[in-house]
């Protein structure tokens, strides 16, 4: 159950794209559901029921609590669809079809055109800071760190997110190493400390009445898309998961398209893909495109993509849509193939604890030095997969945010379909258990490593060579995995050590096995 | 409406796989619906009411009625599944889920176990006779002929079809050339011609309930899918119909690929893609995978696709989710990259007029050779799209049905993924004009071409060089487009000149002004 609280000002918006206000007190929200075909289909991986909370400030924030509340309690678009959750519906009764709960805010001002710097070199330390830009699934780990990083470099910025990873927490019964507060509290904190405001509108991108709203309101110049469901093994869970992570990933990204074109042609999309949509080719991995020479003739196409789960194959969907959009379309697009990330704090997060970032470390959503350093924490043995020859791009989380914004202020221009490889440095899986092992025990940890079967299917020893220069080229300065940053991470994980639940550090989850029933993963 | 009759043996199945069954007699049936979300989403594209008569023999069959009648009336599965119609169910009920229209027929022989002669080279003159074909999609253009053609080759038939491109029909107010007889008829009649028993199982295979079902059913050895969403205009109208497409294309053949993972592992997935997935590169187009040797290191892979369409690009997902479970799951496929089908005869739609096949000639579903005759019939100028020099892939709807059963009869190894280009020659738009003048003129009419802005997004001069030997190689002894052939097909377009909607035959949808409003397209 989601806490908010207090008061909650609920306006209902219906069939239309206007809104209706109406101002509503409920607390808890009881939905009833009424059942449907595709209920079945997801009913394992959705709630019925929320209650909301909304506290009026930051927990144990030392700073007077009147300094930049001026206008709390504070304000935000809080927008519930029910796409994802399109099952659902009051039982019995016209369903609400598409209920928007907002509590707004310090209004955010609009006075500023859109100056989106089409083509223009800009470095990191010069935001366009008129620019306003949407982060779609900014509750998430890379989404919310980015969010806040955006926010304090000046841009005007709003969160989109229909809140369903924190759902995939409570069905899996799984969670993130570090507390983390409510969005809404998250950013009553991050007002409070820092006096900006970030717009947030709850809903799903699939529902495109919801996300209409969201581009007519908010008139973003870029949208930073995070919102997809971004686990390999959630996605070879079931055949149900499979379904749900390629129908909303896929039509999510559809709908920011159709939105881009009709409501905001100039916007730029910044849209993360993964180093794993590439596989792993026995020749260099370039960014985005290769030239060919075939037959004495020559062309440079899209690289050849070679996925490895329903998620990967979600994200090759998406690229190949994008990419014909910009050329039909003329849609300005940067697609980020991003490696694994790692690490937690950024600038921003580290500012209070209600803005900790999560920190997943289970056999679902945690990935490997994250769940490795959490492993050497809490002395359970590090479990390489196989072989634990697989290498790929890795990076700092510092540097995700820092690549986001490079992107953002260097947008791409009409009609281009630009790809970066965002990572910094590749490692194979053994490299960096034996780096944890190193640290581990300089801070008195006794580190094993054991080698389970490998629940994927991937190749354990491989060539892997891929392109990553064009971030670089823009600007960035990358974070490098040194023993202090690992010395920092480790420590990090042994301060919420008491947090873990080691039950969830197993795979659980098989590429092959994965069959038509719903299954249930908890421990 | 489609009309069927007399008496009807509903099967009405529910939540469960177990077929419940309970003989009702309904005529018409009256669909009432709820509306919800998708609903309005789809509501434009979806029927609400239809009515069921089932006539007891081809109308006008010379033959007499009790040769080959001895089960009459001719039994048929029929599953009315409403996963394309998944926003809709009864009005103020419990919706019905998942009901069966069953009318089962002549049962056919289950005694043969699955045979599927893995690896084996098999010319098409020796078809597996024990081989089990289900046809997705059969009631279609090349479905029909694909199933008649199997059908009178040896190979137990079933068609699976949600018949929801007869009700694209009506919702956009175009219709075919010929004269189509009810999917029911059609089966009757050719039952009484040939002996022959065609099962009948009508859902969408979006609904997986409904597909186990008829997997569990009827134990296929192989599938050939056809049933997706075929046209790029369909595709480009609206956001809804480009949504609708990826959705559908994309998920239904993942709920085939889980059904065979699940009920057939043995079973060879024939899946039925485009030559328009490579798009127009300036280097030779292989069959599926192309050997790139790049700074000095090599690799096979696949070949990179650039599609144009929605629907284009729906087939690429497609390509990639099957080529992921072909190495993840042992899955055993051919991808089969059809060119631009022309024609309408073939040897069995040939034998009864009941029996024939749908010819299209509008702007939405019609293809260009198709369509250019239709309108030297008419005296509507040859419509060329910009420039003309748009070259693709052509192929006569008789190697169509031959390619496939050459697919079947040398499946695919477990494991394989293996993509044939299937077209026998290569013509530019401007060919095929030039090729119908000259032989609409020996016929004595007045031919004439114009150009019509393109409503497309693609290259209208550029290299195009796809190789097409693996078919060949398995024994396909092409069809080629000759005067004969031309005259034979401008003839029958003559026949049926009176039905021939003028209104239909320009392009009606534009690539760059596809928006988010619902559209109807109607003339």
């Amino acid at each position: 159950m989601v806490l908010l609280g207090d008061m909650i000002l609920l306006f209902l918006s219906h069939w239309h794209r206007n809104i209706h206000k109406c101002i509503v007190c409920i607390f808890p929200l009881q939905v009833c559901v009424y059942w449907w075909k595709e209920a079945i289909e997801m009913a394992h991986l959705l709630s019925t029921s929320c209650s909301i909370k909304l506290s009026s400030a930051c927990k144990r924030y030392s700073k007077p609590l009147n300094q930049g509340l001026e206008a709390f309690p504070t304000s935000f678009t809080l927008q519930a669809s029910k796409y994802p959750f399109r099952s659902l519906a009051s039982q019995g009764q016209k369903p609400l079809r598409n209920y928007t709960v907002r509590a707004t805010t310090l209004p955010i001002s609009k006075e500023a055109p859109p100056q989106p710097s089409s083509g223009t070199h800009q470095t990191s330390n010069k935001p366009s800071k008129s620019q306003r830009v949407m982060v779609i699934g900014g509750d998430g780990y890379c989404g919310w760190a980015t969010a806040l990083h955006l926010s304090n470099r000046g841009y005007e910025v709003a969160i989109v997110d229909s809140l369903i990873r924190r759902l995939f927490d409570h069905q899996l019964g799984i969670d993130s190493l570090t507390p983390i507060s409510s969005i809404q509290n998250r950013l009553r904190c991050w007002k409070s400390l820092t006096g900006k405001s970030i717009e947030l509108y709850i809903g799903d991108i699939c529902d495109f009445e919801f996300l209409s709203e969201t581009f007519q309101s908010f008139e973003p110049d870029a949208v930073v898309h995070f919102g997809e469901q971004r686990s390999a093994p959630y996605s070879m869970i079931d055949r149900s998961r499979a379904v749900f992570t390629q129908n909303n990933n896929v039509i999510g990204t559809l709908n920011v398209l159709f939105a881009i074109k009709e409501f905001r042609e100039q916007c730029h999309l910044v849209k993360l893909g993964t180093m794993g949509e590439y596989g792993t080719p026995n020749i260099d991995i370039e960014e985005g495109y290769i030239t060919i020479t075939h037959n004495g003739r020559t062309d440079t196409l899209p690289y050849p993509k070679q996925a490895s789960s329903f998620y990967h194959l979600s994200k090759v969907h998406d690229s190949n849509n994008i990419a014909f959009t910009c050329k039909a379309w003329g849609i300005r697009a940067t697609d980020l193939n991003q490696g694994v990330v790692y690490g937690v704090r950024t600038d921003e997060t580290e500012m209070h604890e209600e803005l900790c970032n999560r920190f997943d470390y289970d056999g679902v959503f945690g990935t490997a030095l994250n769940r490795f350093c959490v492993q050497a924490a809490v002395g359970h043995p590090l479990t390489v997969y196989g072989k634990g020859g697989q290498t790929r791009g890795y990076l700092d989380i510092r540097d995700t945010v820092q690549c986001v914004e490079l992107a953002i202020a260097n947008p791409a221009q009409l009609g281009e379909f630009r790809v970066f490889n965002q990572f910094t440095e590749q490692f194979s899986v053994n490299e960096l258990a034996t780096l944890v092992t190193k640290v581990g025990e300089k801070l008195g940890l006794n580190v094993q490593t054991i080698s389970v079967p490998n629940p994927r299917v991937e190749a354990e020893e491989h060539y892997y060579n891929a392109k990553h220069t064009k971030l670089v080229e823009l600007g960035l300065e990358p974070h490098l995995l040194s023993d202090s940053l690992l010395d920092s991470l480790l420590n990090f994980t042994i301060k919420y050590k008491d947090r873990v639940d080691t039950k969830q550090i197993m795979p659980s989850v098989s590429w092959r096995k994965i069959g038509v029933k719903p299954r249930t993963i908890t421990a």
